[in-house]
């Protein structure tokens, strides 16, 4: 049987373990940096308003996948929106609900939260997934490309950009 | 001369008139429908802590730009970083230099608060704003594809999902 729930400070070997897991499925298994330290000063601090929210899903008390967001904006429509930034259910858990299941918890609390709408990216190489969530309602904004700035060696992008001065 | 600083709520009757030539800009001018008392709540209300964060740009006194932007999160580097929702410069201030110093602002931003660096997106036909962009040393992620639920008529989507029950 499946139970969904938010996740506590105690978790955080288990977030890790399925942040891994995923960066390994997207075929990044090197880029998964963040330790427990990490994770429990940005989401888990007392006094401190969390950085992301995590859903835990179990199946029979078995841990079987995990989703982890954030709330962007919309300008454009005056109101915050659900950011999911991760979601993955284990290999052997898959074909149960389980990924529809926590979209669905995910979708209350972006209702409550008087949210938009919610937002994510896919691999354009998933097609699966895009298959599950066009079958969901969602839709590709293909047109939207990200763009993203770092501090890479050896030119350090970012910090090069901070560093211009106004004419 | 070119001066930024942070908005505050006087200032949202000009980031409305941003948000809107953005809009018209980005060639959908009827889906910029946020109002004035939606800035106020969800960016400039005393005891909350905002959803979004603004920039503003004057030339000589004239407003000339904006920057808003957000937090998101990296679960892979465990580090939050910059999310710059909208960057406008008015069509009769460019080539001033002027959204090059607001990313510049940004990139300050985004290493004061420790981010692991910035991210926006740029329509992809938009072809000088991704070569500026490339120009200062961001990235293209051409293979996320971005995915969006809401509740459009008449299916409702956001709300379908929100009502799907666990196996």
């Amino acid at each position: 049987m499946l139970s969904i729930r938010p996740a506590t400070n105690t978790d955080v070997p288990l977030i890790l373990e399925f942040i891994r897991d995923l960066a390994e499925f997207e075929r990044e298994p090197q880029a998964a940096v963040a330790t427990a330290d990490d994770l429990i000063r940005d989401g888990f601090t007392e006094g401190t308003p969390p950085k992301f929210h995590v859903l835990l899903a179990h199946w029979d008390g078995e841990p079987a996948g995990f989703a982890l967001y954030f709330f962007n904006y919309s300008t454009w429509i005056g109101k915050p929106g659900l950011y999911l930034e991760d979601l993955f259910v284990k290999p052997h858990m898959r074909g149960k609900g389980i990924g529809k299941a926590l979209l669905a918890e995910l979708a209350r609390v972006a209702l409550r939260e008087d949210c938009y709408g919610m937002r994510w990216q896919v691999l354009d190489w998933n097609q699966p997934a895009i298959d599950f969530y066009e079958s969901l309602g969602a839709k590709l904004l293909r047109e939207w490309i990200t763009v993203r700035i770092m501090n890479e060696k050896p030119d350090e992008p970012l910090r090069k950009l901070a560093g211009m001065q106004a004419k």
